[in-house]
């Protein structure tokens, strides 16, 4: 029996979740969910953000599914990484897995680019790199404040993700993969990253490799989407890559994200690249596609290969059969891809 | 008399700073220039990147232009520590201007984005943040091994570039200006950077001000590039931004930028964004008008607004003219241009 711990959050969070869960029960029912009142709503109430008692039993679960945590209120970071990247860190989300696919039925930004074109994966380092929190201020708030931030990255965690991206790269028809990092600067972290990639290759004879630096990739995202099969790249720059992706691909209501421990040591956590959305919050229009991409994501990640399927090719056709232009109904989107998925 | 120091430098920079000069010398007769032979092919032959006795000379002068340094023979970070980022840093170049302008006759990769949509300027800090190389390797080669990059923030320098960018935004008839960082993450640089931003921001009351997430930003700049007008933010990210800039208005063939040292203690440089493109190389083909757009950024840093409006007109007027979808000769494009500033 599944176990699934629920985290609706603020804003549209919940109303997106919601949609999730029900095409989840569709395809695959039975699955147990606990809901966990974290975010902004609980900060704002009880100052607390993840209490140890939480953190603990969200680890008993399977995986946990997250809407959006966040509103204008709370200060910056207190939520992102308080909650956010403290389970990334703490269930060691070292794959943050990021598929870009522009469906049938979705209009791109890019003009000329037509389903198909867009089809790749963003393999995101999650545990390392500038978002572990090292860093400090000196003589802040005076004319001689210095700030840092400090990028930390290891041979292990840099491998790991590097073999995780191969592999997937491997298993999927072009079996192509790019490096993104910025070598020619930062040129450590690049050192480390390159070399790793070089050497974790030579297990996958059958993969092309390419390199490319952030910027160019930034670009090439822009102006040659087609390029792209597997993307590995770090923390930071999967965060700018990913958005760019999102972008290109249809927007943020569509992107989905996996936080994913590929080892199951402890439970992935699935959750839509959009945030809290409080402009729109209570509406009913908020697209929960994003979410319920993330719950194949999810299903794939816990064995459930066909149920993901089944979930990928009913989100593709609910896209190809909507009005151009036409504005969503977020019952309406959950309850027809729910019914297909039955 | 203005002195200007020429670094063509290596694959098509030397062959489009032909069309600069010529088209500088066009609206400005009787510049004094000074060639320096520099980059991958000075590092092949005689191991030298940067010795101090030029650095010393090229400081004598007025300005700098450069073409494009590398080639993949030199290994990454070479020239970009040693030479580019070395004389950002020696000068202190701590204003990276980079305008953004979709021109008539210019095809945007993005759908529906006329010219007009797109016409901002990115001022991206040159001196500090990601880019000043500090960070150290330990175990390197090993299982243990570990490597870092810093990011090193200061208040002066972080104010310094704000209240550039600041004075910029007042100038332009929006009078918008948008602060990117990751401050979600980043806490203590992006801290420096909010505060600092909302302080200095009290001196510029008639500019309105936002801030965007750096992935947010990336995504916008493709989903929404009317939303900006003058933007800052750090050294990496400003790299990524203008790429991204570039991409959306017609490509990196066309992407000018200044490394500027607005108090004059040194000499500015101006470079097109692009690289040293070795597969075009000896073609004749490489399009030089980002070279020109660097010297009309030149001619505005040196006073000479009149030549710098005059030499951006005609590059306005000259793509406005060109063939849809025909390549470029090198030559003619600056025979052109220089012939309308004339
Ligand atoms: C909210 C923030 C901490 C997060 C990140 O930077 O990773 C978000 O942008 C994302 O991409 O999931
Ligand atoms: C070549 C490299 C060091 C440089 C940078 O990262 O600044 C380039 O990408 C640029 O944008 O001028």
């Amino acid at each position: 029996m599944t176990n699934l711990a629920v985290i609706g959050g603020d804003g549209i969070g919940p109303e997106v979740v919601a949609e999730g869960l029900k095409v989840l029960n569709a395809v695959l029912p039975g699955v147990e969910t606990t809901d966990y009142d974290l975010g902004a709503r609980r900060y704002h109430a009880t100052g607390e953000v993840l209490p140890d008692s939480v953190q603990n039993e969200l680890a008993g679960h399977d995986a946990i599914l997250l809407g959006a945590v966040g509103d204008p209120g709370v200060p910056p970071g207190v939520l992102e990484r308080g909650l956010l990247l403290k389970l990334r860190f703490a269930f060691d989300h070292y794959v943050n897995l990021r598929p870009a696919r522009l469906y049938e039925g979705v209009t791109s930004p890019l003009a000329g680019v037509k389903p198909g074109d867009i089809d790749f994966v963003v393999v995101r380092e999650g545990t390392e790199g500038l978002y572990v929190g090292a860093g400090g201020v000196l003589a802040k708030g005076t004319p001689r404040e210095v700030a840092t931030e400090e990028s930390l990255n290891s041979r292990s965690g840099v491998e790991r993700v590097i073999r995780d991206a191969f592999s997937r790269a491997q298993s999927r028809p072009r079996r192509h993969l790019t490096l993104v990092h910025k070598q020619n600067v930062l040129v450590n972290a690049g050192n480390l990253w390159s070399r790793t990639f070089t050497e974790v290759g030579k297990e996958f004879p059958d993969v092309v490799t390419e390199y490319q630096h952030v910027d160019a990739a930034s670009m090439f995202f822009v102006t040659q989407p087609q390029r792209f099969d597997v993307v590995v790249t770090d923390n930071l720059f999967g965060d700018i890559l990913t958005d760019i992706a999102a972008a290109i691909s249809g927007g943020i209501g569509l992107a989905a994200s996996g936080n994913i421990n590929p080892t199951k040591e402890y439970p992935s956590m699935f959750e839509p690249v959009h945030g809290s959305a409080p402009d729109i919050t209570g509406k009913g229009i908020a697209d929960p596609t994003a979410t319920i991409l993330s719950v194949a994501l999810l299903l794939d990640h816990l064995g459930h290969t066909d149920e993901a399927d089944k979930v990928e090719a009913a989100v593709a056709d609910d896209l190809a059969a909507r009005e151009p232009g036409a504005g969503v109904r977020t019952s309406e989107v959950g309850d027809r891809i729910a019914a297909r998925v039955s």
